[in-house]
């Protein structure tokens, strides 16, 4: 594996999950495999689970770990090429990611959309150029469009959790007062409607109108904007608010209450609900839901190592 | 060891100094001790000694450290129940403290009071939740009302340094301009009056009126508004600056001399000066008695590794 | 070695870089030299080559790591002795470094100048005083005056890319919006006019009228103001732009065109360019020669690993 970036980089999702699950059951299996080798975390932006999760996955896989956080504003990269760099840029992605691909053996990236320009977010420019002038493996840490490691660990955690051969999931859109990006909802479509098409999962997306997500990512998905229609039977739960595609970046006011609780759980078959974390109480997910027998939020941020040590296992198996 | 947050975490003050003091003299003998277990230290405020000291003792325990600064302002945490989550704060300290028990052994936190609020910085709210919902052993790496390493640490570099069996301790207020918590004097009362009680030290306070600390940490021990009359004898001076708890977090101006100097030093018994840094020079303590033989600040910070080995040590001991 | 702060530190370039060549072709040749061994990397300004180049060579040397982030306003040194500290500084930098010295065998401390204040900035006065309080080795991270890790690298770098015996290297100012310190070209400077003492290359530098550096780091070295003239025959172009030394700080207007380009190198021996990096495109330095075949930027970035390698070398040498 050179790059994990969308669920393309994964041909057989069942191999994957099976793969985490024997490593969640063994950590220390594959201690020497990344001896002497160093994995460098580079963050443009802030991270709880995706820094502590990945560090943690490469020690267990005996990897030394650098870690680098670039903040947007304190070490501005320059994207354009043909650009005079007289103004606020101080580096070049194409010196800047060359550098760090020297010193490391793998990187991983993490760099959020500005949600002011969608063809500068949805092309993933800065990702792009990272992992075309770095030269070493790239694992996104999360992209200005995709979440990859969160939606890996999301059918992961599934497949534990699954009490039906092919559960329905549904990707339940939620409010929030602030602008949130597509990367978590996009990806969870992306992974979901590949795990539908390998027969997996059936998968339903439930949003107001004017919260569609780009076709790119839901080609083949049943959309519905009808909640309890998507809640009937189902078996998992993914909650998540995102801000406008089509009117870039805008929180549109909604009227009917898409705040998931214990009494709206009780049309679907016994779900169980999942975040990616972090999430306002009340405000995206009843509390009441968040503390009781259907969350596995907790569960899913604990399987975050084994989806990051799955793809680290795999790029050092490629290294060598 | 589940926790070390107060002086009643440690029964036995001697054996707990002794076993430091043991660690000092081979600092890699459990070396093996902390294999494959990981201490993530979170740091909700700025540190240099804690950070550093923390860091090495785990090191030589042979432990596996990830450190995570969350900043109040960029990383906003909600301590209370039934909010709805529509404001500043992004996450929950029941998710933020859980998903880190998931990825740690051992956690440690650091968090300062708002000395705005007496009530919820003397709850300790955060503290508590944080131990409540993280589900692993917690050390405290200074919290809003106790610094129980700090503490631990004197109580070692006094035992190592003390001339008579039952040393004089003055714990000794010194201005400063800022307002300052409570925590490192609170804490060091509460482990010097322990410490008197199994017949370790003899304890004073001594402090200018307004200044008087929560009873709650100075039960038993003799308080006085007199330097002079604490520092006569004394073998050992704590010097310290805090803001009132009375009028919580306040300054109030002092009119007499507060200021420890040599001159001042004459009437203790060659007292040693302690200090738990940082320190402003010639506004808490002189410069003079900070480079002269009085001075114990570098080998009592020093010996913060020991302490903070020693209790990682019982808490990897109880994790087994 | 006991420090690392100028290119008197060093004896005999050559056999330094011939070590550090060794180092590189075999870089795990000494992994049980640093065990049980602390590098401590307190940075009060931030860096990327630095941090990730230095942590990669002290792991492979086998020590165990500890970065701090000391930034200048968030703590802020106090480095003048007999000041009452009731202003902005939090702590001396006599009990900080002597602090930071009791938990690291080795420390590295980077501190950019002021650019304000000409004599505060060349006396060294905060990096001096690190030295003499912190009581362990010290390696330059970059100080206010020379960046000497980096002009190591660049000697180990040309040597590895000369195709003469003794070959013409330029230093050669570049524009820049910013005002830069002299850090690089001193240092640069300094190393160069050593190399070319001990007969290892021909040094020139070429700048504008008003960015005379300071004598201390020119003496023996031949200057031009003009570009072309230095340029005829030379075998490497070292790039880099520096503000006034001579009137502290200040950019001043420069009509010529010294941006160079294809064009420019022409009248080179096909010469190799270099840039300590980061670098403004088409500012600095022409993007067609930073993506063509004279650059050298990316393998001089990478050779920083083998300048700290043979550094820490050294100095865990003499630790023993």
């Amino acid at each position: 594996m050179q790059k994990f970036f969308s669920a393309a980089d994964i041909d057989n999702l069942s191999e994957a999950v099976q793969e985490a699950l024997t490593l969640k059951a063994n950590p220390r299996a594959h201690a020497e495999l990344g001896k002497h080798k160093t994995l460098g975390l580079v963050f443009l932006n802030p991270s709880l689970r995706t820094r502590l999760s990945t560090q943690k996955a490469a020690i267990q896989l005996g990897m030394d770990v650098m870690v680098m956080n670039m903040d947007k504003d304190g070490w501005a990269l320059e994207t354009q090429d043909g650009v005079v760099m007289n103004g606020t840029t101080v580096e070049h992605i194409r010196e800047a990611a060359a550098v760090m691909g020297e010193y490391c053996d793998i990187l991983g990236l993490r760099s959020f959309p500005s949600l002011k320009d969608k063809e500068a977010d949805y092309t993933e420019d800065l990702f792009n150029k990272f992992i075309k002038f770095c030269g070493v493996p790239v694992v996104s840490l999360e992209s200005a469009t995709r979440h990859p490691l969160q939606s890996l660990t999301d059918l992961i955690t599934i497949t534990e959790h699954k009490t039906v051969d092919k559960p329905k999931v549904v990707l339940a859109w939620a409010p929030h007062v602030k602008a949130l990006p597509q990367a978590v909802p996009n990806s969870f479509s992306e992974w979901m409607g590949k795990a539908q098409q390998q027969g997996l999962v059936d998968f339903v997306i439930a949003h107001p109108k004017g919260y569609e997500l780009s076709q790119e990512f839901t080609e083949g998905v049943n959309i519905t904007h009808d909640l309890n229609e998507a809640l009937a039977g189902a078996d998992f739960v993914y909650v998540k608010n995102w801000s406008s595609f089509e009117d870039y970046g805008k929180v549109y006011p909604v009227e009917e209450d898409w705040l998931i609780t214990n009494k709206t759980l009780e049309q679907t078959n016994a779900a169980k609900v999942m975040h990616c974390l972090p999430v306002r109480r009340d405000l995206e997910l009843s509390a009441e839901v968040l503390d009781g027998p259907h969350s596995l939020v907790i569960k899913e941020a604990s399987n975050r190592v084994w989806a990051a040590q799955l793809v680290l296992k795999r790029m050092l198996e490629n290294l060598k």
